[in-house]
């Protein structure tokens, strides 16, 4: 019997820990660690992430993950849908040619990269994280794509953090999220 | 038809690229972003490590994944046993009760935390990362999951440097490689 989206999302919300001032005061910290102890979690993750790809995405060409949890996340949906998956990562990471943009975070500043033969001009991208907060480190994997020519379908994320209005930031790019704090 | 272990191996290999004086001079840089966009490569991966642990290992309770390129295949294995993933981050990322162990790298020094609930007493735990160098990663990945009394089954790597005897460094622990360079 199919387990319903309803029921999969009570699952992966009961997976979700909070913890209060971390990394910093003033900040609670959604930890999704238990997520990925949890074999049937993680899975459900991924089915409801592939059901509204296929559901509102004729083609996907690739899945771009931003280093690090969206590693943890964008592979296994690459493999279920057939396609490829790229790093957006931490400066100095990548070798070869790469694009960088510098970008504010919540707490401090980075720099994010991406090799210039990651995405070929028009392609189709998703852009994976595991949470959306103020939106820092996807906004800047938006600009490093665009940079490459892209084209940027969405970006989902498992938690969106809805007072920080990370969406708002992203816009004109949609935001797809499974939970909303 | 069932694809060889050894056009697998192949496969893989054709997606791996080196970049010579990255992130400094003289050392080789072993590029698997072309495993990553590419479907069939990384799927190949997972087989092998699959196969290979089904094979070695009666019962694995937990794949413990690296920060950050061990997030890439550490989910991927673990959905594929049933089993789950823990991570293991660079200092600082992980809330709540940690372990952590400083260390050094082939080219400067790092600290490395766990979640103390991480793992429990006597799980038998699958170590992964990307790449086997010198060891230093894996060997205080090593000795966090000690702290929290976990049985180590092996480290496994896609790639092992052999000139660096990381796979000394790493015993008593066994390591298993699909492809030395």
């Amino acid at each position: 019997m199919a387990t319903s989206a309803e029921t999969k999302l009570l699952h992966i919300q009961r997976h979700i820990r909070a913890f209060v001032d971390f990394p910093r005061e003033g900040i609670v910290f959604r930890d999704i660690c238990p997520i990925l102890k949890d074999p049937a979690a993680l899975s459900a993750v991924i089915d409801l992430f592939e059901e509204h790809v296929r559901r509102n995405h004729q083609h996907v060409d690739l899945i771009a993950g931003l280093d690090a949890r969206g590693f943890l996340f964008g592979p296994l949906l690459a493999q279920r849908l057939g396609v490829g998956f790229v790093q957006v990562r931490k400066k100095g990471k990548l070798p070869g040619p790469t694009a960088s943009v510098a970008y504010e975070l919540e707490y401090g500043k980075a720099e994010a990269e991406i090799q210039k033969d990651a995405v070929a001009p028009g392609q189709k991208v998703l852009i994976i994280d595991d949470l959306l907060a103020t939106g820092g480190t996807l906004y800047a994997a938006c600009e490093l794509l665009k940079t490459l020519q892209a084209e940027i379908l969405e970006c989902v994320v498992i938690i969106e953090l809805k007072e920080l209005r990370g969406a708002d930031r992203l816009q004109p790019h949609a935001v797809f999220s499974l939970l909303q704090f």
